[in-house]
């Protein structure tokens, strides 16, 4: 059923051309998966995320567990049935927000216990909650719940809580019991190279038939991700997917598919959508600028999205009237970019002239940062 | 090219089965106009307005003049490229919004002079401007500028602001030069019948391809309106469509149907959607009340809009954790709930039935009422 096929690897690069076999499809691979926070990718119809080509959704199992409840999605058919949405899901874990948007949260061998930050309750979950929660939720891949930290911070700390989440890397493969769901290991070890690969071979151990770079994007430099994640992939097995989680904006995503990796995420084509912010090939466009007040043109040419024809001006017109569908229609076209930017790169793969494409998006991002 | 066919007059009672063609597409009556405020159905994409069954968008006139001007939309191809729609749309002619919304409005023989709502700006609107105003917009039908007033208001001071608007309506048609765009004339008169029958008849003298019956719903009891609708249809050329502004609730839209009326449009669907409620065979559901909460079913058996299989707990779940979809999703549902009500009065009048069918659905609106 779940399988992962290594199609080619660049003959310049690292950038891989893969395919995952799902029970629910296949997924051509590098992907960027939208996110799904709370069973909806914001503004979004699912006939809308069909529409811009993407393949695989990630749902928030933080989220999820406050509101409405695992047991409600699974009353309602699980997440799938519940959201309208017949293609692959993967569900986080968990283990980012509860260090980074829950309250209080503590720490011990067994789990964390914290607040909710929507109504203050205080909750536990452990790994195997984790695993509980994301079984309910019927997702087909499902990832470990790991020990997330601030960084920088001290070796020790870092080490530490690598440790703790290899132990409850285990500890979730142990409770799993779901056939129609996979689970993915998660390398962690900061910015520490050595401890990156300490981790990799310790979860190769334990057989993941996926594996995760996590803990990065939390504010650190872009050059020192791309230094983690390019001592890391090495270290992966090559007939793995490997997705690097909560990453990013549009160089990153390059910047990894050159180092190897397959799979992403992020909120921002959808939150920048929201705030007006609009990705092309010549860099980013402000829509509420004055400068669009005219302008006949596409927010980006030759994008196969639902109403990519409508113009700039259009577009500045509904962010200036606050209607919905200024930020509806710039999400989608956000996400129906980074789509298109994971297509190109899969052809670019394919004719090993991935280093050519790499190079023509960067200067094109870096040269029109300023036509806004 | 712009063309009424009165194909079947119920035997029963005044309901109408007709057919307008437009250059732009044929329209089947009775119908509902969905409202494009500003250039968009709020929350829905076209797209999405397509897929409800509509057949024609309502734009507005006074809004789309202050933000972001009638020069921008022409400039940008009009307003049906502006927005992306290329079915008909009927354009108001300002009238309404320049006595309910606009502030400090000033009105003389000329036209109307007022401060805009958004940024207090004074502007002046005459009949000559308004159709100039709709031409620029380049919808497929304008309507004429009115003289709208409140109600209650004096014999006297209805018949004055009727007299004006008739001859405002002379001054609309003499202006208009647009091939491609039909004028409306609207009857005014209050609710006073002998004035409504003296406005009907010296407006059959002005020849207007369609005629409209304006200023009402404007806080009088529905049967007031009822009333009024019934005494002012017989006087309205058989051979023209007959549109009633700005109405209303699902049974305000049967009652006229009964009484001969082929058209109408309302913010009620949007504006409700946007506000958890939801109209069903049953009345309206409240979406947020915990009733919903697991609850497995869609919001109405047998509606053929896209997403229609969604269960009421998710729709419940998106409003209250305030997800932009909640209010896209009710939104769309509602205008489809008006447009195979419509397709449904279509198919009653055809079998000569439509009494039976409006007395079961005023039965199942008046019985369901506390079933949410
Ligand atoms: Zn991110
Ligand atoms: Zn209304």
């Amino acid at each position: 059923m779940f399988r992962y096929e290594l199609l080619h690897v660049d003959q310049n690069c690292g950038a891989r051309l893969g395919r995952l076999h799902t029970p629910r499809g296949v997924i051509e691979l590098p992907t960027f998966m939208p996110v799904g926070t709370c069973g909806t990718v914001k503004g979004m119809t699912t006939d809308m995320v069909e529409a811009t080509g993407s393949q695989i959704l990630l749902g928030n199992t933080y989220h999820l567990h406050l509101r409405p409840g695992e047991s409600v999605v699974k009353e309602l058919g699980g997440l799938h049935k519940f959201m309208g949405w017949d293609k692959p899901i993967l569900t986080d874990s968990g283990g980012f927000q509860v260090f980074s948007l829950a309250q209080r949260t503590v720490v011990d061998e067994q789990g964390a216990t914290f607040r909710s930050h929507i109504d203050g309750s205080k909750i536990t979950i452990t790994p195997e909650i984790s695993v509980q929660i994301q079984q309910d939720l019927g997702s087909d891949i499902a990832m470990v719940f790991d020990h997330v930290i601030e960084l920088p911070s001290s070796r020790e700390k870092v080490k530490d809580a690598m440790d703790r989440s290899i132990r409850w890397a285990e500890r979730c493969r142990d409770a799993h019991t779901l056939e129609s769901q996979v689970q993915f290991g998660i390398l962690q070890g900061g910015l520490d190279e050595s401890l990156r690969i300490e981790c990799a071979k310790e979860l190769r151990q334990l057989d993941f038939p996926g594996y995760a770079i996590g803990g990065l994007s939390v504010g650190e430099p872009p050059p020192e991700m791309y230094r983690i994640i390019e001592a890391t992939t090495p270290h992966m097995p090559e007939d793995r997917p490997r997705y690097l989680m909560g990453v990013g904006r549009p160089e990153d995503l390059l910047q990894a598919v050159l180092r190897g990796v397959d799979m992403f995420d992020c909120v921002m084509p959808t939150r920048n959508g929201r705030n007006a912010m609009a990705f092309t090939d010549d860099g980013f466009l402000k829509m509420k600028n004055a400068i669009h007040e005219r302008d006949p043109r596409p927010i980006q040419a030759g994008m196969h999205t639902p109403h990519a024809e409508l113009s700039r001006g259009y577009i500045r017109h509904l962010f200036m009237a606050k209607e919905m569908l200024a930020g509806m229609l710039v999400s989608m076209h956000n996400i129906g970019y980074y789509q298109r930017l994971m297509t190109q790169a899969r052809e670019a793969i394919a004719a090993d002239r991935f280093l050519d494409f790499f190079e023509e998006r960067m200067a094109g991002w870096a040269g029109g940062k300023s036509s806004d």
